[in-house]
């Protein structure tokens, strides 16, 4: 279906700059991603291209290109990590999937229903070996000091996570804590590696990544606001998703603190005591329309977004630099 | 318990040599692990300790610690090296127990039936990013390269392995490609590592990978065996897991082989279709004592131990050489 949108409107121009600069790499990435699910154990590249083929934006590689081109590389180490990058991702998303017990992922069955548990835990294993391996072969300790910290970091505020999950008492800060760590810190060191493979300076490499982890931040307050519906429907992920599993996001933290007892009392049947009842999830939506908890998450995350466009400010203009605020746009707008 | 061994007793001298020869580093690889496995997020220290002090043996570190010791090697990577290793292997107990559905590891609950199955993934996840950080803070790409590639190869084999579960039809080749990936690799590459930190030939690395992986072959082959009684009970195991979780091993392989058409149902119900009956795993041991498959398997093991112990022929006598022959034997001796 074609979305008209008028000429004379506001919306920000989304991801075509940053898809349309980088697509000449992203296409060897592909290539690298295909090559490296590869295995004489068909169940590997069975479940990994289940996932990856099932049409992720590929937001966060597309962004190891991007900083490897603002920051004036030249080399092909960038093709490599960026697929590292992806396939630390969707790692992720299949133990998520099996800690979470989801049953759905992008608009398709989680790969745990139809290959099972086992196969989504060793299939993620898999790919972060693989993701290792490709970071080593590149051959730049920088660079994997930044992404293998950066797994560590991820695990770590998943494992936080669990202590936050049907949690009212979660309060805002450690709900950050939680997004920095699991989301935010993959976009930080996708976005840090580029210079770092340039061997730019420490002050460049900062400031790519603070872009990546105010965008991350940014990214995933949106995601939890379209998850109660936000201003429109969202693609592959249905709403009410995160209320059915009882996470606790920035929408609940905030309508539960503003709320009556009596909403408090809401909150913990429906998200801590799991009793969830046909038209539970039409109140909690009402419920945050009722304390602006959509529209102030939304406005948390128009604030890191700027800080991640402050952290490019020094950066000459050129086309990747815009694409990649336009980046930070898109991601907001999504919302609306 | 004192065990007494008559000092005319034909027993190999077992670990004694190999834990005295590395104590002194053991002491550091010990105190790294501590360090490492140390998170605000509590939960994490609680799970990882829960396995890695519940007295394994940690004969992967001390490999990579006497490995390193042969090779002359006199910097302090192998600490860190060594550490990383015990963590993979941790990594891999952690996940593999919430794919198996296992209750028990190392005579304790499994962590898993604590702490659930997401805190066992996620844990797992942290502690295989801390051992990728402790790698790349060592900064040797040949040691990076070796031990990433592992990550992939036993990921791969743990993949292989759901294919042959309940399968009767596995072959011994299959099932010697199985237990080569998912556990002889990782003693493979940490026997290998040492010389790589070391810069030492070639034909000396390889030496010392084949040593490592003959011995994980020989120590998984035994493994299987003492899971039907071998010769003794074994620690911290129960005799019938593998049987009850209906795990192709060596001993089925070669009963099912050998045995009549109505000791294939037997083994069809059993293990297939999981069909467990009061006195089930007496007819099982009663089968592979008949078929000689408990013997045979550790004939097979006995093989692998003297490639093992060849592939070190090369190396000139020492102390440290005389203890992982040793290593070999003790290996194949928990079995009598």
């Amino acid at each position: 279906m074609a979305v008209v949108v008028p000429f004379e409107s506001p919306r920000p121009a989304g991801l075509n700059r940053l898809v349309d600069l980088v697509a000449a790499d992203m296409e060897r990435v592909n290539a690298t991603i295909l090559a490296r699910t590869g295995s004489e154990v068909t169940m590997i590249p069975e479940v990994a291209n289940h996932l990856i083929a099932s049409g992720g934006k590929r937001l966060r590689p597309m962004l190891t290109l991007a900083m490897a081109k603002l920051a004036g590389y030249s080399g092909d180490g960038h093709i490599k990590l960026a697929a590292a990058v992806e396939f630390m991702h969707t790692a992720t998303l299949l133990h998520d999937d099996v800690v979470d017990e989801s049953d759905m992922r992008r608009g398709k069955l989680a790969a745990r229903m139809v290959w099972g548990n086992e196969a989504s835990v060793l299939v993620g294993d898999f790919l972060l070996g693989q993701a290792f391996k490709m970071m080593v072969e590149v051959g730049n300790l920088h660079a994997l000091d930044i992404l293998s910290s950066a797994a560590a970091v991820i695990a770590e505020g998943e494992v936080m996570q669990l202590g936050t999950a049907n949690n009212t008492a979660t309060n805002e800060d450690e709900y950050l804590a939680v997004i920095r760590a699991k989301t935010a810190e993959l976009f930080a060191a996708a976005c840090e590696v580029g210079p770092a493979l340039a061997n730019k300076e420490k002050a460049e490499q900062a400031a790519c990544r603070s872009f990546g982890m105010n965008l991350g931040i940014a990214f995933q307050l949106v995601d939890d606001a379209l998850d109660y519906g936000g201003k429109s429907a969202k693609l592959g992920k249905n709403v009410g998703d995160d209320f059915r599993e009882g996470k606790i996001t920035l929408p609940v933290v905030l309508s539960f603190r503003r709320g009556t007892e009596s909403e408090r009392a809401f909150w913990n049947r429906t998200l801590v005591e799991g009793k969830v009842e046909d038209g539970d999830l039409d109140a909690a939506m009402a419920m945050m329309a009722k304390h602006h908890a959509i529209e102030d998450t939304l406005g948390r995350a128009r604030h890191y977004g700027a800080i991640a466009k402050d952290a490019l400010a020094l950066a000459p203009d050129s086309p990747i630099k815009q694409a990649l605020e336009e980046a930070v746009d898109f991601s907001i707008a999504r919302a609306h």
